[in-house]
C-alpha cells in the first residue's frame, strides 16, 4: 500500500521535481540522471519544422498500398532509416488488395438520378486534382449488380435493425442506406448482410463531419457536399491482414486460400458516398418517418422507408495480389541485442495522407533521426531499437499483420514492447495499450511539455478530462485517481496483430482533440488542409516523437523493465465489476420489460395510427457465477504484489536483471487464450479484442462481454473459465517470477 | 397507513370493479351509486360529431380579442349555453391590446435582405387565406426603430449568456436573434433586454417543429417555411392580465395605469420570423461557430456572431383599449347554490384557433350541453355550477385575470375549485393542480375509457409513463406508486389567477402526446389541420368532455369534497427533498469547480485559438437551515391524517357537512403569502408559480427554489421561514377543521 502511495506521488509530479528527486521506473539514481540527459539532447534533436517539410513531401502524391506513389515513399521512408544509421531493409509480402473496375449507383425510381461518385477538387488544396487517386469505394466490397428498394438504416448497427423490425420493416432483398459513424465501417455492411439486404451504401451526414459540425472545406476542416470516406470494409473482427493468408506470413510461398473461401470479405456490394449524392436518395424515401435519433443534418424530413425508391448497385473489382512494403530498420543493443524495442506506424494511405498516416509516420521518422544521432554522438542502446514502417494498414492491418504472422515465434521470444503511433492532430495527450505499463506511461507522460499551455501532457489530458467529464461523480473520480488510466485497445492500427494475436506488450500513443474535421480518407486529407487545420506546423507531430521517444529510451535502456502488474490486476477488476454489473443491469432490465409485456403497456401507450410493435419478451436473465473469475484475480493481486516487491528492490542491486527482465516482458502471453475468442480463432487475447459488432470500438474480457450481451449463458460460462484460466496461468507465472 | 392503501388499491382498480364495490370519494354507497347512473347519461349526451361540428363552425375565422370575429364567437357560445338552459351573460372588460402598425425587418448587411414576415396561405387550407388575420407579431413588444449587428443567442436564456460571455460576446446595443422554444416566449426578449440588447428576433427552427421534426404541412402536420409563430410576450412572471389594471378588474371605472409604467410590457421591440426568413440572417453571421446544443436543423453552420450581419428592425403599434368579452353560464346548486364548482376555457384564437382554444372550448361546450341535458330531464346539481369561456387568453390570461380580480373576495368565498382546459390533442390524459385533489383525479382518470385502447385514461396514461421513463430506476418508482400524481401548475392558460392570486383550489386537465405539430399560433391552426393531424373527430375532446364533465359533478354533488390533504403533504415533502438535493448538488458542484479553477484545469483544457473563458469562481454554497420547513411539514402531516379520518368517517354519517366541506374547500388560501413572491407581489401563492425565467414552467416553493438557484442565501432563509409560515397555517387550520 505504501508502495503504491508513493508510486502515484510520483506520477503527479512534474518531471523536474521528480528527476531530482527520484529515479525513473526501472533505473537506479544514477542511471536515471543519466537517462534524463540522453532524453534531452533527445527532444533537442527532435524538430517541428523538419518534420513539416517531411510531411509536405510524402504526402505529395497518392501512395496506397500497390502504387507507384506508395513505392516511392517506403523508398524515402527506406533511405531515411538508413542516413540515420539504422540497419534497414524493405520487406516484401504480397497481398490481396481490390481496387475498383465499375462502379455504378442509380436511383431507378421515383426520380432518376445517377450518383456522381466523385469528389469535387478545389483550387484552394493543390494536391486534390491529382491523377493516380483512388476512386471513393470501400474495399473489400464483394463484386455484384444489384437492384432492390431502399431503407435507411441509421448506422446500420443490429439495434437499427431491432428498430426497423419493430416499425414492420424487413429488409431482405433491399439496399439499405447507413450513415458513417458509431462503429467500423465493416460492421455496417456485415449486419446489412446478416438481415438479409443484398447492398449497401454508406454515407457521411452533414450532422456527424459536414457542416452541422462546422464550417466546411476549404472554409474550415469539416467535410463539404462531395467529400467520400474511403475506406476498408473488411470483416477484420474475424482477423485482419491478408483475407488469403489468415494467421501465415504472406510470403511468396505461403498457401493461399481460395477468394471464396475468405470469410473477412464481404458478402455484398458496398459503396461510399458523399452527402450531396445521398441527398436525392433520402429524400426520395417514403415510409415512416425515421426515429429522430436517426436523423441526420439534411434539410428535409428523414424517412425510413421502403416504398417507390428502388436503387441500382453495381461494382466490380480487379482482385490483384499486390505488394506490401514493410520498412524495417535497426539499431543493434549493446547489451541484449536479442530483446527488441519496437516502433511502428503506416506509411500507406488512401491518398494523399498528411493526416492519416503521415502526421505519426513523419514523427517516427525524426524520432529514428534523433535516436541516429544519439548513435552518431557515442550513445549505444542496451536493447535493440527496430523501426517499422507498414504498409497496408489501410485496406486491413496487412503489412504489420503478415510481418507479425510471419514472425510470431521470434517476436514471442524478443519484443518487449511494441509501441504504435497513427494519424494524429493538435491536442491532448492519449495511450493505450498493456496494462501493465500504466504506471510507465503516467511517467512518461509527466517528461514531456505541451507547447499551448507549458503544462506536461499529462498534467493537461488530465485537466481535460476534468473540464469536460459528464457529471460531478464522474468529475470526482478523476480527481482522486492514483495512476493515470491508459485506455484498452480493439483494433483499427497495426497494434492489433501484436497484441492480440502475439501477446507482445503493447503501446498505442497519439495526440488529439483540436484539430477535428471531414479530410478522412478523402482526396482533402492533404498537407494544405493538415497544416491550416490540424496541427500548423507539425507541433504535435513533435510532441509526439518526444513522447514516444521517451518512452522507447526508456524500454530501451531500463535496468529493470517498467512493468507493473499491480496496475494490471486493479483494471481487471474493474472489467470484472462492470461485468457483473452489466448481467445485473440487463436481469434488472429484463424483469421490468417483461412486466411491462406482462401488463400490456407498451400496447397501451403505442399510437394506434404508427406501427410499432412491442419488444419481443426474452428469457429472464440467469444468476451468472463469478467466482472463478474473482478467484484467478485475487490470485494475480498477491502474486502482482511479490513480484512489485521484488522489482522495486532490483535495480539498487545493480546486478544483471536479464532472466527478471525476460520473464517479465513475455508475461502478457499468459493472457493468451489457446483456443482464441468464440468464432474468432485468430485473436487469442482473453482481455482485449475489437468488438464483434463494434469494430474498432475495444471489448475488454470478450469472451465473456460478448456472450452476456448476446445472452448466451453457457458461453459465458465458459468464457468465465477460459479467461480465469488465462489469468490465474499469469498469476503463477509472475508467482514464479518473484521468486 | 391502511387508508391510504386501501385507497391506492381503489385508484388502481378499473372503474367496473369498483363501482361495485366501494363508494366514490366523498359520497355514501347510495349516493354514489347515483351518481355513477349521472355520470352515465352525462356520458351518452356526449357527442364527438357535435363536437367535430362546433369546432369546424367556431374556427370558421379569424376571432382574436377585439376583432368581429371574436364577438361573433362569444355570441355564439351564450348562445349555446342560454339553449342548454344555463343562466348565461357576456361580463365585458376594457383592457389594453395591442395591434401591429408597422413591421419592417431587414438586413442591410453583408447581403441585403428584408424579411417577408408573411405566411404563405395553402390551398389544401381553405381558412388560410381569410382577411382578418392578425399579421405575425409578438404582442406587448415595444414600439421601436432599432439598427445593429445580429448576435445568435441559442434559446435566449440566462445559460445562453453566460456562454457567450465566456466566449467574449456581448450583445450590448446589438439585436439578438433566439429560437423558440425552451422556455415561455416572452422570457427571451425579456432576457435580452436585461443583457443590453436592443431588439430581439424569434424564429422557428425547423429542428424544434419544422421538418427535422416531421413532414411539414401540408403532408405532414410540422411547421413549413413561411409558418410563423405569434404569441405574447408580456412579462407575464410578474403579473398576468391587463398590463394596466394589475390587481384590479379592468372594469370601465377602474383605475389605470400610464402604459410607461406597466411592468409587464417589454423595453425593446421584439418580433417573430419563420425559417425561411430567418436563414439568410443566420447563414450570413459569422464570428464562432455556435456551440453544438445551439445548432439547428437550417443547411448551414451555425455561427454565432457578432460581424458583417447588420439588421434594421422596425415596430410600431396601435396600443388600443378593446373590450374582452368574457361568458359566464350558471346552474343554480340545489342544496349549496352559494357554493361554486368553476369550469373554464378560453374563446379566443391568435386567427382561427381549432386547436388552441376550440379543441378545448368546443368540449367544454358539449359538457354544458350534457348537463343542460341532465337539468332538463330533472337532475339538480347540490352545487352551483360555473362555466366560464375566457376571452384575450392569448395575449396574457387577459379575459380570466380581470375577471378574478373583479370577482376575488367572492370567489375566495365561493369557489370550491376551478378546473380549466386549453388545447388538447390525440393522445394521454394528464392533470395538474392542488395536491389535495390528487386521489379525486386519480379516481376520475379510472371512470373514463380510452377511444384507442378500451383501458381507462389513467391506466393508459401510466402505460406511457412507463414505457418511456429515462431509466430502470425511473420506471421502478412508477411501478411502485400507490397514487397517480398530478403535475404542479406554472403558468400559460386560464387558471393561474384562481390559484396563485386568488388560492381557489385548481385543476388543469387535458390530452395529448399524439398530436404534434407546428401550427400552433399560425394561421395553420385552422379545422383542416386539425382534423387531419391533431383529433380527427374530436374524438379526444369527446373524451375530455366525460373526464372534466366527472370531475364537475362529482365536485358538485358529493357529500363531503374530495379533498385529501395527506396527498399535498406527501407532494410537499416531496419539494423539500427536491430543494435539499438542489442546494447540496449546487455546493458540491460550486466546490468542485472551485476546485478546476484553483489547478487551472480550465486553462489547460483550453483550446488557444479559440476564445473560451473559465468560468467565474462563486462564493462556495453555504449550509442552509431547512428545519422551520421540515417542522411545518411534520405538523401539516399530522393534521392531514387527523382530517382525513374524519372526511372518510362523514359521508357514512350522511349529515349535512357544510361547515366542514367550506373550510376544506377554502383551505388553499392557507397557503397565499400575504407578501407574495419576491418582486412579484401577485403572485401569493407559496407552493406554485411560474418561474421568473422559465415563464410557463413550473416551480414549486418558487420563493425558495429561486432564491437558490440566484445564491441569494438571505433570501433562501427568509422564504424557508414565509413557505413554513404557510404551510404551518394550513397545518393549525386543519387541525381546526378536524376537531
Amino acid at each position: 500500500m505504501k508502495k503504491i502511495l508513493a508510486f502515484s506521488a510520483l506520477s503527479m509530479a512534474t518531471v523536474c521535481t521528480q528527476a531530482q528527486q527520484k529515479p525513473l521506473m526501472g533505473f537506479t539514481p544514477a542511471t536515471s540522471a543519466k537517462q534524463l540527459q540522453t532524453e534531452q539532447k533527445f527532444d533537442d534533436a527532435i524538430s517541428a519544422d523538419r518534420i513539416s517539410a517531411a510531411l509536405k513531401d510524402l504526402s505529395a502524391y497518392p501512395h496506397h498500398i500497390g502504387s507507384p506513389g506508395g513505392k516511392v515513399v517506403a523508398d524515402k521512408i527506406l533511405a531515411k532509416f538508413k542516413s540515420y544509421g539504422f540497419d534497414a531493409h524493405i520487406q516484401t509480402y504480397k497481398v490481396l488488395f481490390p481496387t475498383p473496375k465499375t462502379r455504378l449507383l442509380e436511383m431507378t425510381g421515383p426520380t432518376p438520378f445517377t450518383a456522381s461518385l466523385k469528389e469535387n477538387p478545389l483550387a484552394e488544396d493543390p494536391t486534390s486534382n491529382q491523377d493516380g487517386q483512388l476512386p471513393t469505394y470501400n474495399a473489400w466490397s464483394a463484386d455484384g449488380d444489384v437492384t432492390g428498394q431502399l431503407v435507411f438504416v441509421n448506422y446500420g448497427l443490429p439495434d437499427d435493425y431491432d428498430m426497423l423490425a419493430a416499425m414492420g420493416i424487413d429488409v431482405k432483398g433491399k439496399i439499405v442506406i447507413a450513415k458513417y459513424g458509431k462503429s467500423w465501417r465493416g460492421i455496417k455492411p456485415k449486419v446489412a448482410f446478416e438481415h438479409g439486404a443484398i447492398g449497401c451504401i454508406i454515407y457521411s451526414d452533414p450532422k456527424d463531419d459536414g457542416y452541422f459540425a462546422g464550417d466546411v472545406y476549404p472554409k474550415g476542416a469539416y467535410k463539404n457536399e462531395t467529400g467520400v470516406q474511403r475506406g476498408s470494409v473488411m470483416d477484420m473482427v474475424i482477423y485482419p491482414g491478408d483475407p488469403l493468408t489468415p494467421g501465415v506470413g504472406a510470403t511468396d510461398k505461403a498457401q493461399r486460400l481460395d477468394r471464396k473461401d475468405a470469410t473477412t470479405i464481404l458478402k455484398i456490394p458496398v459503396l461510399p458516398i458523399s452527402y450531396k449524392d445521398a441527398q436525392p436518395l433520402l429524400q426520395s424515401l417514403d415510409g415512416p418517418v425515421a426515429p429522430a435519433e436517426w436523423r441526420g443534418a439534411l434539410p428535409f424530413t428523414y424517412h425510413v422507408g421502403p416504398g417507390k425508391s428502388t436503387v441500382h448497385l453495381k461494382l466490380e473489382f480487379n482482385w490483384n495480389l499486390v505488394p506490401a512494403y514493410d520498412v524495417i530498420a535497426k539499431i543493434k543493443g549493446s547489451t541484449y541485442p536479442d530483446e527488441w524495442v519496437m516502433r511502428g506506424n503506416h506509411h500507406d494511405a488512401w491518398v494523399n495522407g498528411a493526416d492519416d498516416p503521415l502526421s505519426g509516420q513523419t514523427a517516427m521518422l525524426d524520432e529514428a533521426k534523433a535516436i541516429g544521432d544519439l548513435v552518431k554522438s557515442g550513445w549505444k542502446p542496451k536493447r535493440s531499437i527496430v523501426y517499422c514502417a507498414w504498409d497496408g494498414e489501410e485496406p486491413g492491418l496487412l503489412g504489420s499483420t503478415e510481418f507479425v504472422e510471419d514472425h510470431d515465434r521470434e517476436l514471442q521470444q524478443k519484443a518487449v514492447v511494441y509501441i504504435n503511433s497513427d494519424d494524429i492532430s493538435r491536442g491532448f495527450y492519449h495511450a493505450g495499450g498493456s496494462h501493465a505499463l500504466e504506471s510507465f506511461m503516467g511517467e512518461v507522460s509527466q517528461s514531456v511539455i505541451d507547447p499551448e499551455t507549458k503544462a506536461t501532457v499529462g498534467d493537461r489530458a488530465k485537466a481535460h478530462e476534468l473540464v469536460t467529464a459528464g457529471s460531478v461523480k464522474a468529475r470526482k473520480e478523476i480527481m482522486e485517481r492514483k495512476i493515470a488510466p491508459i485506455e484498452a485497445l480493439g483494433s483499427g492500427s497495426d497494434f492489433s496483430s501484436f497484441l492480440q494475436h502475439a501477446g507482445v506488450p503493447t503501446l498505442d500513443i497519439g495526440y488529439g482533440g483540436e484539430g477535428p474535421g471531414g479530410e478522412y480518407h478523402s482526396i482533402f486529407d492533404s498537407y494544405a488542409d493538415y497544416n491550416k487545420f490540424k496541427d500548423p506546423g507539425s507541433v504535435y507531430s513533435g510532441v509526439l516523437a518526444k513522447t514516444v521517444g521517451h518512452a522507447v529510451l526508456r524500454m530501451a535502456d531500463a535496468d529493470v523493465l517498467p512493468f507493473d502488474f499491480r496496475n494490471l490486476y486493479t483494471t481487471l477488476d474493474g472489467y470484472r465489476k462492470e461485468l457483473v454489473e452489466l448481467a445485473n443491469n440487463m436481469r434488472e432490465t429484463t424483469a421490468q420489460q417483461n412486466q411491462l409485456l406482462k401488463t400490456n403497456a407498451y400496447q397501451l401507450s403505442a399510437d394506434p395510427t404508427k406501427h410499432m410493435d412491442a419488444p419481443i419478451a426474452k428469457a429472464e436473465v440467469p444468476a451468472i457465477d463469478f467466482t472463478p473469475l474473482n478467484t484467478s484475480l485475487l490470485a494475480l493481486k498477491a502474486s502482482a504484489a511479490k513480484l512489485a516487491d521484488k522489482t522495486a528492490a532490483a535495480p539498487a542491486l545493480a546486478a544483471d536483471h536479464k532472466m527478471l527482465n525476460e520473464t517479465v516482458y513475455k508475461a502478457e502471453q499468459q493472457l493468451l487464450s489457446p483456443n482464441g475468442l468464440p468464432r474468432r480463432p485468430w485473436y487469442k487475447h482473453s482481455i482485449y479484442a475489437p468488438g464483434f459488432y463494434t469494430g474498432y470500438g475495444v471489448k475488454t474480457m470478450p469472451g465473456i462481454r460478448e456472450a452476456i450481451e448476446q445472452r448466451n449463458w453457457e458461453e459465458a460460462k465458459e468464457q468465465i473459465a477460459a479467461v480465469a484460466a488465462s489469468i490465474n496461468a499469469l498469476a503463477v507465472y509472475l508467482d514464479k517470477a518473484a521468486m
